[in-house]
């Protein structure tokens, strides 16, 4: 079988909360000002009450409301394909399988949490959202998710991206977002920014600090994050309840599972449904790819910080760069963050997980090998995965083994293209 | 059911011949120099046998070999989709389905014959391939099948096209293809057409000259035509089998039938085995929409005339604004054509098919309606189909009818945003 399908009655009806699987509690998130732990009611002026309540829960399963099921239904489930014509390239005895979270109408896996991100905000009255993007996917999936619940949307977009990826603003404006290359000259925090350094090509951390200091300013607007909290990673976590029930119908048991990280939302995703099993019988690798330039859990450290540049967010326990750190601008504008989500940082502190880093030119080198296998252009976000995914049925070869592989291709490359090009160049 | 999906061994073996069912024979194609019916030796420089067998053929049912099955089960069957979300917003009783076929990774419909052009050249011991493009997509999609199948690839690409839309250029390169704007100054048929028009923004036809020029003048190079052949619509006819089956899933009895049109590929796929039916009890609309500046069907004339702008290919019976329509660059250019295929003029010269045409405006209207309410950006070549499907889905609420309404998506529009975003200038 090359795609595994499922049906749509096996479209999850829950998420999986791994919160409640992690081996030690969370450090709770403190306020920016009084460091002290925050409390719900610290975050109503940008979230609403149902998304705060699920940031915190300790049921296991979070049901998905009907609306939110009937908008992942016209994409999910997505299917999980056997890379075999990737297999017969590398000639490994290694099964390779991703699961394609390209074919969203969005690009990538951003709209599974956009989708009830806009919902739950739609229902509690707000009208406007806020938000940051950094290669423009996440921009893209929360203006087509405002678009469906009648929001209003303006995405701060990290201006490195904004002048990279033209296409990629002109798909939010086709949603009605307003679109602002960031840092901007309309918020406090912008303004800021560029007084120090007028040429700032910005990060996410600058971006996300313009779209809270909006968000709190106006009382009918909020703010949507498209990685790093619980909320999203929870969200998210309908790739791996997928890619769980799709493995059991190929009878396949993972070996090692794989996803690149910015923020650590795709990979979250991914691996929720398996952490369990993991601390369980240590049966299943982990494995998160960072870009060598912004690679937070190899090169970062465990501490509270700013989820911003500004510092206007809660400190999170996370590993972290730093809140001023800004990446240099490379073409996987979504890995380009500061921080890690709390839970992937939690899981990495306690060895659950593993990562390792690479850079720009070798995940370039397996975006081509990829495209011209399987015939998808994959996100370079994305080509990171991939390219572990290579590197790991290289050593299954050497060692003979018929080891099963599984990553995720969170999206495609179609509006990175320019990206492929300049690398080209580069080489 | 939101997504009528098929599992993989639905998948069909067999393309369906629509040949068998015309109402009366095809004319035979003309030597362009004699204007004596052709032979299948003529078309030996520029094809494989294979092709050239499937081109006359007589048989109903044709296999398909097992290689292209499964480069076509990296994508295929491709889902049939209910438009629940426009449906709701035109507040129509009708019920809109379309097939997305821009869920194929050239993000068109074109692979489904690039994979078997590409395959059987490749078994016949060609090492290259010629080709033109218009959009890009049929280019896309001929150098993705040239890289699977190990042959090399030169696209001649429409100037206006290769102009407006540099992410289709790359991403051919990205497959290794040769990528030149037409015309060129690599030809004779290009250096012709310069000196009397430097200028020239190009067309398919001047194109498809340069590209068989190229193939006849060397013996391990083949050319492959993307669309008005009867192997190409034979190829495509996988639409219209997947489809069949879908709605019969859905239990529904499909009332209309639309696809787009340039060279009549991706609607002659779609409607192949409806012909039978509708000639036989009518009870069913097969509408082929054109570009109102390239509209051979509703405003050109059936004759025989050539396929490209110099006169190189068999003269064909088909409706035709002549082979030296150069239409003024619109954003659709799929849909640039001077002819159309002869399968379906000779439908529409039968009163089989009807037809229709709209101007760029109202497709792009019709596209952002969709983008909007589907969350599916489609290319500006599918956006004609769309317009007809809500016209249709508006007269049916008008008539308080419960139609059940099948429009062919035949791309996605990610590489086509440029259009969008002058097409808003324009408005």
């Amino acid at each position: 079988m090359r795609k595994i399908i499922l049906n749509e009655k096996d479209m999850p009806d829950f998420y999986y909360n791994v919160q409640v699987d992690l081996p030690e509690p969370l450090l709770p998130p403190l306020h920016p000002v009084t460091r002290e732990p925050i409390k719900a009611d610290d975050l109503k002026p940008i979230f609403p009450q149902s998304l705060i309540k699920q940031e915190t829960s300790d049921e296991r399963e979070i049901e998905i409301p009907k609306k939110v099921r009937d908008k992942y239904l016209s994409y999910r489930p997505t299917p999980l394909i056997r890379a075999l014509a990737l297999e017969e390239y590398l000639n490994t005895p290694a099964r390779i399988y991703y699961k394609h979270e390209g074919i969203s109408p969005a690009g990538s896996h951003k709209l599974n949490t956009a989708i009830p991100q806009a919902y739950f905000n739609s229902i509690e009255g707000i009208r406007s959202l806020t938000t940051e993007t950094g290669a423009g996917q996440w921009g893209s999936a929360l203006s087509m998710a405002c678009s469906f619940f009648n929001l209003k949307c303006k995405v701060f977009m990290v201006k490195a991206s904004f002048e990279q990826k033209p296409y990629r603003r002109i798909l939010m404006e086709l949603f009605d977002a307003q679109v602002l290359p960031s840092p901007s000259s309309t918020t406090e925090s912008g303004r800021k920014t560029l007084e120090t350094d007028p040429n700032s090509p910005g990060s996410l951390g600058i971006a996300i600090s313009e779209a809270v200091e909006e968000a709190v300013k106006n009382p009918d607007t909020n703010y949507a994050l498209g990685s790093v909290l619980n909320h999203v990673l929870l969200h998210q976590s309908i790739i791996g309840l997928e890619v769980k029930k799709q493995l059991k119908l190929a009878d396949e048991s993972p070996e090692i599972l794989i996803g690149c990280v910015g923020g650590g939302s795709n990979f979250g995703g991914l691996i929720a449904p398996f952490v369990k099993k993991k601390i369980k019988n240590n049966q299943i690798r982990l494995i998160a790819v960072e870009p060598s330039v912004a690679a937070s859990l190899t090169k970062g450290i465990f501490e509270y910080d700013y989820g911003d540049t500004m510092g206007f967010t809660p400190l999170l326990a996370m590993y972290t760069l730093g809140h001023n750190f800004v990446p240099p601008p490379i073409h996987a504008g979504g890995l380009r963050y500061h921080g890690m989500a709390p839970i992937i940082s939690n899981l990495y502190k306690n060895k659950i997980i593993e990562a390792c880093s690479y850079d720009q030119k070798s995940i370039f080198e397996a975006a081509r090998i990829f495209a011209k296998t399987e015939g998808i252009t994959p996100a370079p976000e994305s080509a990171h995965a991939i390219k572990k995914a290579i590197d790991e049925a290289l050593i299954a070869k050497e060692e003979k083994k018929e080891r099963t592989i599984v990553f995720l291709l969170s999206g495609h490359g179609y509006l990175d293209l320019s990206a492929y090009e300049k690398n080209r160049e580069i080489n």
